[in-house]
């Protein structure tokens, strides 16, 4: 199989695994399940949870612990867009091509799809103690539900959201703060797809952080190509308008490094992350230390920053 | 110490471990957490935590492990009363004789404010496990975690609001239906409460189960009185209009079963509830199976069924 053949099956994995912890559209409460089903299987791909499970194999992971994990971090990211297309919030009447949530449902409804998504996302993280039988695991679902807490919260996702809104309508918006959301907006959720499926595989502390430091890079060296791409790239390609973002005078890494510097940023960004995906010792006792890799997540990853679109 | 100043203790308690759980407002997502804390901090019973509390002295709890659950608990009871007073929903300016969230941050600010409580509540609840070192709590915490997920998610407090979300929208409210909306969303968080509380402590499975009858109990009976004093209800105690059901043409349990008949069922609920909460035998190993109680519970329980406001 190529690349482009293992992805697909990948993604199809992602989404079988998916359908199973989400809701059946049935009982008094009907409604608010078929919204929350609509947001979720509109697409999208499966980035996350990919990755998530590439990580697990990456440190010799074995069974389906992981699993509960991986339909909890997708449905956070689905939750996220559902809130974040309200019409108290970016207002988009269409995503991906298809009526967003509350454009089908009313944004009452939406509301409270995305807070069943979020809050089935921790049911279905803490289900993952079902297939924990002795304390390490069980101590590594522990830690694995807290990273993921820490990543979607406050100081991760939704604090980059709110830093976000908040520049948004003052103007003012230093270096600082763009690395700041832009750490928690997007890189937060990759750290906590790619931690999650280390801890879970056994991964030591020290190889966690590593790993955090890799999801980091990748997070910040997507936004930065995406922030290339709104300049360089081909509207046709894209699908969607280019040059928006100097139009709304926002800040971009473009803006702030110039386009050239801003393309030196992404490979170097992504090269770190590469060497540091490429050095890990497999820390799993069965296969006695040797250097482990993972070539599919490796070639993921500069897909993922490399990408036209 | 009387009844009274028993319970002002407890809701000190109460908001003291709260606050140890909210975040501080610094940094770039400083005014997210300003509208998290101005709701959670704008009053209230606190009544969820010290139920909870109490369940877990009633079966002989000891130490720290419940506080993060209290703190969690309360965080999704306040997350909930932001995200229904949304222009999106209830559309409600005051609450408490204070502004709502939204009317003071934006409803933008009040979507992720919510939302980051509902987060943290479950981040809160995952630091259980820093309390937990042997296998046995470890256990007793990760099925506090799931049934913290189920009670308020959509087989719990949302499923109950999306039905009566939609209940209101179609006009056709049905006996099963009213019911099914107070199960869920009134009785639900107080399940919540008092089987975490029971299930920190160590309760059996069986015991369990009776917790959740009685607090199912306790949980209708409230809304009963709720809509008994609607009715009978003096506004200068309540604080709020009467007679409000009747002329929004609202099924209750008064309009279903009568005035007389609906006070025969608040203390047919509250007596059953009371005699479960008086009937376990203390499982906890030290004190040897002698019959154990709590006054102050049982108290709470009839005050706030039998209360005039």
């Amino acid at each position: 199989m190529n690349f482009k053949q293992q992805l697909d099956e990948k993604t199809r994995h992602a989404e079988d695994v998916l359908k199973r912890y989400l809701p059946e559209e049935k009982g008094f409460q009907k409604k608010v399940l078929e919204a929350m089903n609509y947001s979720v299987m509109a697409g999208g791909k499966r980035l996350r949870p990919i990755l998530m499970k590439e990580s697990f194999l990456l440190f010799g992971g074995e069974g389906a612990v992981v699993e509960p994990f991986m339909a909890a971090l997708e449905m956070i990211h689905n939750y996220s867009l559902v809130h974040d297309d309200l019409p108290a919030m970016d207002n988009d009447k269409y995503r991906r091509g298809r009526k967003t949530t509350w454009n089908v449902y009313g944004d009452g409804m939406a509301v409270l799809a995305g807070d069943g998504l979020l809050n089935l996302a921790f049911e279905s993280a803490a289900s993952a103690f079902d297939f924990a039988d002795d304390t390490k695991t069980i101590k590594r679902v522990a830690l694995a539900l807290k990273v993921l807490g820490k990543k979607a919260g406050i100081y991760g996702m939704i604090g980059g959201q709110a830093a976000d809104i908040e520049a948004e309508s003052d103007g003012r918006v230093s270096k600082e703060l763009l690395f700041f959301i832009h750490e928690n907006k997007t890189a937060a959720l990759i750290q906590a797809a790619m931690m999650i499926g280390a801890i879970l595989a056994g991964a030591e502390t020290e190889a966690v952080k590593a790993v955090e430091k890799a999801a980091y890079n990748i997070g910040i060296a997507f936004q930065v190509q995406d922030d290339i791409l709104d300049v360089t790239g081909s509207e046709d390609v894209l699908g969607k308008p280019i040059g928006s973002d100097e139009k709304n005078h926002k800040l971009t890494y473009v803006s702030l490094y110039g386009l050239e510097e801003a393309k030196k940023e992404v490979s170097r960004l992504s090269e770190e992350a590469l060497d540091i995906l490429r050095s890990f010792e497999n820390q799993n006792e069965i296969s006695g230390n040797k250097l482990y890799r993972n070539p599919f997540l490796e070639q993921l990853v500069t897909e993922l920053i490399t990408r036209e679109k």
